[in-house]
């Protein structure tokens, strides 16, 4: 069982205090938490990640003290802090390894710069897992013991949160989601091997598919000069654009993301008959389709694995969504108190 | 962490003692370990499953002395007993629910009967769970961290341990890990959903899918008449069979066996990206193929993996086979303990 999670929020703000930051390709979020988990500062930067890793660490460290400062927090009160990034990583040795999105910053110790810049230990932890251990102690899963985490953006990744623990595996590369298996002949996945559900349902994977579809002569207001023209939306909205059409009515978007929701389903009814958790929380861009993804969802994963299963798990939009940051504040916090 | 294992085993059986029992549709076996979690007796009967689970019941009851008669062991000293059948189970009540393999035994109390009959108290599981817990504490996971097991026989089953701890799920549902799914769009499993990989890679799945394509004409020793006719063989033994007509160079029984390697490699990779676990243990008939079944099967799964996740996971046999039973033992034990 894990320890007891606090379900009030106090408005004094408790000391000590631990810091957030999450490192993606686009942007960089930063929190604070004071000693309850409550949330006291926010603040998103721009990576910049041509200016080098380096930089951005020194960037975050100005940030991390003006965010103290207009909050009136002590710096001497703050004690450790936590910095998730997408992998691949060495956990131990604090690096980043050679993620896709971050291609000047490969080989970099940003767990033990950021230490240097911040003066207190930081932590270090994979992206999809931090958001999970926010999700699971402030989040959707705030009163559950165990839940499995998805993003859905241009890849798909994952975390496992079970009583309290985060899974990292054996060379902490576990939860790497998007990479279970939906078909055993399937779809060439960009990891090298085929058949994952990323090469099908992250949002990269739906405008792939969309795109194919249209070359081969799909009819749809989505392709070139129909009502909803998909070669004229910016590379990030088009997968909501392609859910958007759907909504409006449009056959072939229809298909589209119904297809995606059965890939989908297939993978979450395997982590549900795998785990039983209480709990499967979404997270990213797709999510934004609302009861248009989830209630389908639902559904589709009750069809596809055991009842009992289906019944226990709730799934459900990530609450915390840009603050997930608070994860990597949250499991440097607990780490110090023995929790992690 | 786990608690460290006992790596050396003494001569000398320890105070106090443990029983385990592991029923199935066609036999029971039970085993006695002591303090170190040595296995001192073992035995296996007939589950005589008509003459219904009381009487069974009374039957592990009058065996269980007479080993420790025969052992000089003093019933006083058993403390505890476990005993694992197969799910669907109510773990928090301790009883079988409706088990396919036991169908005059539903709903029936078997914790607590046998807890009555032996005189201690008696821990229930899920017999796959059992067998993991058995491996990663005294079989092939001795010395490592985490463990999957897949029981490939009638059905796959499989038990998941991680850090020393069976994961059970919110429900004690977890781990049904043969239905994983291997394809969206697939074949009609048993449990009712499709695509599962015991619809394609069970030993009754090996059998089926050779059958469907002898009947459709495919040309093989194993069809009828030919030198392995597949009709002659019992039940039990027919996937065997196929691994043998395989063996023996039949190239429509190693597309068979082929196939059925990428079916299981494809849950087992999924397993792999999950979990990055230390091991992945099969048991079951199945694997008395050993090396015409392990070989290819490894080099399939690091092929649908990510490549530091496939050189950690050892990919072995069963090394407890049928002394699984000791894990109910072992189980009961560290639950006394307070490590399970």
């Amino acid at each position: 069982m894990p320890p007891a999670k606090s379900t009030t929020s106090s408005a004094a703000a408790q000391k000590p205090f631990f810091v957030g930051l999450d490192v993606g390709g686009t942007n960089i979020k930063i929190g604070v938490v004071d000693d309850a988990g409550q949330t006291l500062a926010y603040q998103s930067l721009r990576t910049e990640q041509d200016k080098g890793a380096e930089d951005a660490c020194v960037r975050m460290a100005a940030v991390v003290r003006r965010l103290l400062d207009e909050n009136n927090i002590n710096a001497n009160d703050v004690v450790r802090a936590g910095i998730a990034t997408p992998g691949p990583m060495d956990i131990a040795k604090g690096m980043i390894l050679r993620p896709g999105n971050l291609p000047g910053w490969w080989d970099f110790p940003i767990r033990d710069r950021m230490s240097h810049h911040l003066g207190v230990p930081v932590t270090f932890a994979n992206d999809a897992n931090a958001a999970a251990y926010g999700e699971f102690w402030s989040g959707a899963g705030k009163q559950y013991h165990s839940l499995v985490l998805l993003t859905l953006g241009t890849g798909i990744g994952g975390g496992i949160v079970l009583n309290g623990k985060v899974w990292h595996g054996a060379d902490d590369i576990a939860a790497e989601l998007g990479h279970v298996s939906i078909c055993y002949a399937g779809r060439r996945c960009n990891c090298g091997t085929i058949g994952c559900v990323e090469a099908y349902a992250s949002a990269t994977a739906v405008v792939k598919r969309t795109q194919e579809a249209l070359r081969q002569g799909a009819r749809s207001a989505l392709a070139k000069g129909g009502k909803l023209d998909l070669s004229k939306v910016a590379k990030e909205d088009k997968c909501g654009h392609i859910f958007l059409a759907a909504k409006r009515g449009d056959a072939f978007a229809r298909k589209i993301v119904a297809d995606t929701i059965v890939y989908l389903a297939t993978a979450m009814a395997s982590l549900v008959n795998t785990f039983n958790p209480d709990m499967i929380v979404l997270y990213g861009g797709m999510t934004k389709a609302g009861s248009q993804l989830f209630g389908p969802l639902r559904k589709e994963v009750a069809k596809r694995c055991f009842k009992v299963g289906a019944h226990r798990c709730k799934i459900v939009p990530s609450k915390l969504g840009a603050h997930a940051v608070i994860g990597s504040a949250l499991s440097a916090m607990h780490l110090l108190k023995g929790n992690a």
